[in-house]
């Protein structure tokens, strides 16, 4: 039985539980040293194994790595990189074979989206190409839930929890002071294509009335009248208006609304923030007092509302990736399968990289209700499982305890290589 | 021994534990039934008791009741609405009178910051003029902990808590990013005038180069090329900057920095924000790639992350505003009294009504570091206790369980009146 080390690296915006994955890779690999040496990380993603910056996590503790299932972001780094073909990224590809070799990496597992299973892909096939024998494994994650095959992303879950509870929550405090003062609420959420994230605040609105009363997804085009119209309705029916908005909603020509409208007062357009524009329209059509919140990265780092079933797939998905190296599998990505959904069980399932990469799962039309504000019952089937149960991080002096791991350098064995 | 109902009214911006405040008052006057008729609530604050609308809190079970203590925002609605002096608002000072005669109410607990208090002072000082025998009680609440004599507010614990968490959990997400991603992140909190929410930022920051690394207050006036300087240190020393800052950050013409500078498409001056402003800066200046987040109502209605200390509190004031009542106290609110830092014990006292009203509590120099981007060890001692503990609130299905009470109206005995 040949051995070999293992190279893992996480790869693009992190999430709240994209550690708990790492953790699962780390224990399960530590379990299994007859036939994996040790975990090296890449610092900083892919660019760390191209730079040939490694990580040594055989020096951490088992109790720092256990710690990383409830520590959020990426804790060796992560990189927004994307290798080319292999064709354009030749040099790049070879550089990363030379580090394999160097360091004995038979394994190669990429945590991250839709880019990073395209990387994962490429190198899947240097296999062949170069005869150096690796197997790479892509373990899936996302905040934005659009990756295909599987049902459904590890790091959504949470960020769909964070979403769901704070609408709720901004939702009660509207409802309190809307008789004097704020009518209308406007929280905007991640999702630059899909809308998944801004769906998962449907969740909190169990009944006819409870916020939030409007949901404007990027696979529906804003329309301005339309919106206003619901907006006056809701105020009339309710006292307010609670909406959650994704920052990828688009107009009708297809530009953003965030980069449609405002200017700073040296006249450069202002980055980010379709909250504020929508707050403005608001306020300038119906004359309600507003306010507006953006969530930004809060939402995805929010490991302290973070959902118990997402990090439990989180851990899911490493523990798998491991186990499929070992059964010799190459080229492929451990998936969520949904088994059934009262009661909710799910089980770990194997999906064919070539089939996951550059593939983006937008909302199907029918998760999404006829005015194009709210979600479907068929959706909130779908969605309500993946918030569920609780699964709070170690607190001491009122703060969370999170692990920074001691990541302590390899030494490089080849010439410096800039990326 | 007389019996009588008792008023109760929420006032000014929400909190995580203003309802906590309700549950101690409503449950306290339920224990002394022998003194205390019903507890009747403003609906929307002090504009229910003008316009008679009040709700019978008899109404509402036990564990209705009980479900407030972990339920955020006003129950029973709150307003922003300030009565002016007696002189000018006869009308209005009259027309209380005659509900709480129609209706029978001794005590008057009004639960707010600054200008309830003042409020809460003149209706206390109506029962000498008219006659009319009643005892107005002062409970405090608000976020920006700006309220003097007591050592701090009920509602800050918890907002503190939301700020220090979430700055924890976004300093890890860019320190993972920061490599070939966001360099620089902003996180705008509440306190118009005191800088309290953001210095509670700081809590976080446990040791050197730890997030956030600049904390933007609204005492010191915002000197752009020493914060300027500053990021491009921090981004050099720990590879990123994580920023927390006042909504109320001005310049030094003494202009909100919020409403300084941008317009939308339309010229219209843009509503809020400061945390755009600073990022824009710094994207322009230092040319760093940014991100930034605007907390808004969700801070304060954070109750999922609420400190425990904050809800002891915020219901040990409810309470004791009963007992003060009882006792015969009028023209007073309960105080909170640090009895020790180490280990943390606290008592409830009692503050004259006349020392509370209209004083605003600003960060004292000492507690702002020399450069006046952090706080100081004194600051910290102070803060630390009140973010401490955690009392999570029921969930089921993912999601916390938050009351809606029935809020059944009282049939009014008077004519309308329009406040």
């Amino acid at each position: 039985m040949t051995k070999s080390n293992a190279f893992y690296a996480q790869s693009g915006g992190v999430t709240a539980v994209i550690n708990a994955s790492a953790c699962g890779v780390i224990e399960t690999a530590r379990k299994h040293k007859d036939r994996i040496g040790k975990v090296l990380a890449g610092r900083n993603g892919i660019i760390g194994a191209l730079s040939e910056e490694l990580i040594d996590t055989s020096r951490e503790s088992a109790r720092d790595i256990a710690a990383l299932r409830h520590t959020p972001s990426g804790a060796f780094g992560s990189c927004r990189y994307k290798l080319k073909s292999l064709e354009e990224s030749r040099r790049e590809y070879e550089r990363l074979i030379e580090v394999f070799k160097a360091h004995d990496i038979g394994y190669f597992f990429y945590n991250g989206g839709g880019d990073s299973a395209d990387t994962c892909l490429k190198i899947s096939q240097l296999s062949k190409r170069t005869g150096y024998p690796i197997q790479a494994i892509h373990i899936p994650k996302t905040v934005d839930n659009d990756l295909p095959v599987t049902d459904n992303c590890p790091g959504f879950g949470s960020v769909a929890k964070y979403v769901a509870v704070s609408i709720r929550e901004a939702g009660f405090d509207v409802a309190s002071m809307a008789k004097t003062s704020t009518k209308v609420f406007i929280m905007e959420v991640m999702g630059r294509h899909a809308g998944w994230i801004a769906a998962a605040g449907g969740l909190a609105a169990e009944k006819a009335g409870d916020p939030p009363h409007v949901i404007l997804l990027p696979e529906i085009t804003f329309n301005e009248k339309r919106f206003l119209a619901k907006v006056k309705r809701c105020v009339k029916d309710y006292g307010y208006c609670a909406v959650v908005v994704s920052e990828g909603l688009r107009n009708r020509d297809g530009q953003f609304l965030s980069e449609a409208g405002s200017r700073d007062a040296f006249g450069h357009a202002q980055l980010g923030g379709v909250a504020p524009v929508i707050a403005a329209l608001v306020n300038r059509e119906l004359g309600f007092k507003y306010h507006w919140a953006v969530a930004d990265y809060l939402q995805r780092a929010a490991r302290h509302v973070a959902s118990r079933t997402d990090v439990e797939q989180a851990y899911a998905v490493g523990k798998a990736a491991v186990e499929f190296a070992l059964q010799g599998k190459n080229s492929v990505m451990p998936t969520i399968v949904r088994k059934s959904n009262k009661p909710y069980r799910w089980a770990i399932g194997s999906a064919r990289l070539a089939r996951v990469a550059n593939v983006e799962k937008l909302m199907p039309r029918n998760f999404i209700d006829k005015e194009g504000f709210a979600i479907t019952a068929r959706c909130r089937t779908y969605l309500a499982p993946l918030i569920r149960g609780e699964d709070y991080p170690p607190y001491k002096n009122g703060l969370p305890q999170y692990v920074t791991l001691k990541n302590v350098a390899v030494k490089p064995k080849l010439e410096a290589f800039r990326p």
